[in-house]
C-alpha cells in the first residue's frame, strides 16, 4: 500500500505518535480517542485528527481509532517495519550516551558498528557493539548499513560524513554542532542541544 | 524595544541565525544577503526574508542585512543578551557530555551546578561544575537559576520536573525520554535522540 507525501512538519511527529499509541496498546485498548492521544502528548486534538488523515485509516467516530492498526500504519509510513543497521562514529561521551540508549532498538534500528581514532577505545565494546580504528571506516561499503549517527567534537562532522557517504551511508543523524552539506539524495537530520537550549529563555518572562 | 509575536516555528529557527551570523562576523562583511546566509544554514532564501521581517529591519536590497545589527536584535528578541543560569540533574554520559559540551556558552547560558544521587558522583567536579547530592535539590531555590536539564534516565523525568519546578525552575530542556507533565506557565523542550534518529529512514530510498 502506497501512502500520499506526508509534510515534513508530520513526519516530526509520527515517531511521537507511535511512542503514544505502544503507550496505550501495553494499557490494552482497543481504541484510542484523537483527544486522549492529544493529552497525552501535549499537543492539540485537532494536529493529530489532521496528522492521522495520512494513513488513510480514519477513526469511528464517538469511538476513535483502532491502536493496533494505526501503529501498523505508522510503523510502514516511517519504513519502521524492516529492521535498519547504524554505525555511529565518535564514542565520547555523546557517543557512549547514544550506545548506552535501548531507545533505538524499540523502533527497529540497530547500530552495529562503532568507529573512534582514540587508540584507548579501539577494540572495546560498548553496549555490546565493537569500537573499531576510524582509519578502517572504508570496510563499512562491506556491511549492509544504511543510517550513521556522527557524535564527534565540532569541526570533524563535514569529513566524517563525506567519509560515511562514500561508504554508502544513506540516512545521518548529526549530533555535532557542525553544519554538514551532503548530496541532495543523502537526509540528514541534525540535533545541536545547545540551539534547543538557547530557545527557552525566549519563553521565560523576565523576573 | 519590543518585537510582535514571532511564531514557534521561527523561534526554533533564530538559534540557528544567530551561529549562521556568528560565522559571518568572523569572516568580516557588514551585510549579509537573505540568499547566502539561506544557503550556508541550508534553508530557503524566502524563509530566511520571511523569518527576519519579524526583527523590525529589512535588508537593503542589493546590499542585504547588517550582520551586527542583525546579531543584536537575535540576540535581544531571543533574550540571550543577558546571562540564564542553569542546573544539570543526572550525571550519566549524556549528562556529562551536556557539561564537558561548551556551546550553551556562546549562547550566554551557563551550567552553575548539577545534581545526581550516585555516591561515587557527589562532590566531583565535571568541566568546573560541581555535582551534588539530588536530596538536597531543594537548596536551588536559594540560588538565582530559571532553567533546568533533566538528563536522567527514562522513568525518573516526571519526578525531577515536578521538584525543579517547587524550587523556582521557569524553563525546562527535557533530554528524558519521557514526556512530562508542567504547569502552563512552564515551558518544556524536549529531545529525544530515538525519536528524531526514527524519522530517517522515512526519507531513504528502499534499496
Amino acid at each position: 500500500m502506497r501512502y500520499r507525501k506526508v509534510p515534513d512538519e508530520t513526519v516530526r511527529r509520527l515517531p511521537l505518535y507511535l511512542r503514544g499509541l505502544r503507550f496505550f496498546s501495553e494499557q490494552s485498548p482497543d481504541h484510542v480517542s484523537s483527544k486522549i492521544l492529544a493529552e497525552f502528548l501535549g499537543i492539540n486534538p485537532w494536529q493529530v485528527r489532521k496528522d492521522l488523515s495520512y494513513f488513510g485509516e480514519m477513526g469511528t467516530p464517538g469511538v476513535g481509532y483502532k491502536v493496533k492498526t494505526l501503529t501498523n500504519q505508522n510503523q510502514r509510513i516511517l519504513r519502521l517495519d524492516s529492521v535498519h543497521n547504524a554505525v555511529l562514529v565518535g564514542v565520547g561521551n555523546l557517543g557512549s550516551a547514544v550506545l548506552a540508549y535501548q531507545g533505538f532498538r524499540t523502533y527497529g534500528i540497530e547500530i552495529v558498528v562503532a568507529y573512534d581514532s582514540s587508540p584507548a577505545k579501539i577494540g572495546s565494546k560498548i553496549n555490546g557493539v565493537e569500537v573499531k580504528d576510524i582509519s578502517e571506516m572504508w570496510q563499512l561499503n562491506e556491511l549492509d548499513i544504511d543510517l550513521g549517527i556522527i557524535s564527534v567534537p565540532g569541526g570533524a562532522a563535514q569529513s566524517i560524513a563525506d567519509e560515511l557517504i562514500s561508504a554508502g551511508i544513506k540516512g545521518i543523524l548529526n549530533l555535532a554542532p557542525d553544519y554538514i552539506r551532503v548530496p541532495k539524495k543523502i537526509k540528514v537530520i541534525s540535533i545541536d542541544i545547545a540551539m534547543d537550549f538557547a530557545r527557552l529563555p525566549y519563553y521565560i518572562p523576565a523576573s
